[in-house]
């Protein structure tokens, strides 16, 4: 998708090989015109298999999983949990999940009332690197019996094996723009 | 704010009696056409002081400061993260908030760069009671020398005093649904 595309050469910094910064427009600060323009672009590519509610994670993935839902004709959006607070209830779906950005095991997990039983799902997040929140939401909408339409992401690193592995697995899997390589600073995109 | 009224009326579970759950549609599940809608009301409400950022914390504050950026012409949204990954910078603005709900104390932080100074700020979140997260905010709006423009919430427990204390401080605070009291698992709601 070539706005984000741009954004992410023009914007993303390189903190190291494996790590690129790119909170100034997507998961800190939120450019609200990119966020509608992939919400439109995940939207037009998903809207034949007819999703009926948005899967995704907190905290960064809920813009684009808004954009999203506006674009399916106002679909609603559930986020995944990753701590339970005290008022919440007890029937959860739960998946675990390890973060390597943060260096840590972690749950995610839905309140089982919220993906009704044959629900029509499609993830969506916005980075995708080795795959394990990906794994987790999917996990969750298996437990909850719902059909997986497919998954979007904003940013795939291609260069780690998450992608690859979801689509080895059957995933119909949108990635709005692949990095192929960060190497001494400098971003390479997929064509 | 009608829609909100009656979603919290008709759909609001009253878990104890100072405890709300409305996450069946907006902070678990969110109803993407209520989200809109509030996202519209915030906006024309906040119009004439021509904020040029919205700030919000995260999670559950997203959803609706994404449909007010919308309504107020695609302005960026910055949310507050409440706790530092690894690869984000170290020039960040700082404030401490208690969560009575969590019963613990966190920090929330944003990048300086995302608050430019002079930047025009309205600050949107789910839930008002004693307004922690609302006074971080608002501190963090003053370390980055922007200008607040007011603050709006979807849900305030005006049976807690952050309404109260802020709207004495002079903060034009908005609330689309106050809720009077919650009293042997009735919800009360101010006219």
């Amino acid at each position: 998708m070539e706005e984000l595309k741009r954004a992410v050469l023009e914007k993303g910094i390189v903190v190291s090989n494996d790590i690129l910064k790119v909170d100034m427009f997507l998961n800190h600060r939120i450019d609200t015109k990119l966020a509608l323009a992939m919400g439109n672009y995940i939207a037009d590519y998903f809207r034949n298999k007819r999703p009926n509610i948005i899967l995704t994670i907190e905290a960064s993935g809920i813009a684009i999983a808004i954009t999203t839902a506006i674009a399916l004709g106002n679909i609603p959006v559930v986020f995944a949990k990753k701590a339970a607070a005290s008022n919440q209830g007890t029937d959860r779906l739960h998946a675990n999940v390890h973060s390597f950005t943060k260096n840590k095991d972690y749950a995610v997990s839905v309140e089982r009332d919220y993906l009704p039983n044959g629900s029509r799902v499609l993830i969506v997040d916005d980075f995708l690197a080795n795959g394990e929140a990906m794994r987790g939401l999917i996990k969750i909408t298996e437990y909850a019996n719902c059909t997986l339409c497919g998954a979007a992401v904003a940013i795939e690193k291609a260069f780690q094996s998450g992608g690859r592995e979801l689509r080895n697995q059957g995933v119909d899997l949108l990635s709005l723009c692949k990095i192929k390589s960060i190497e001494n600073g400098k971003i390479v995109l997929e064509d």
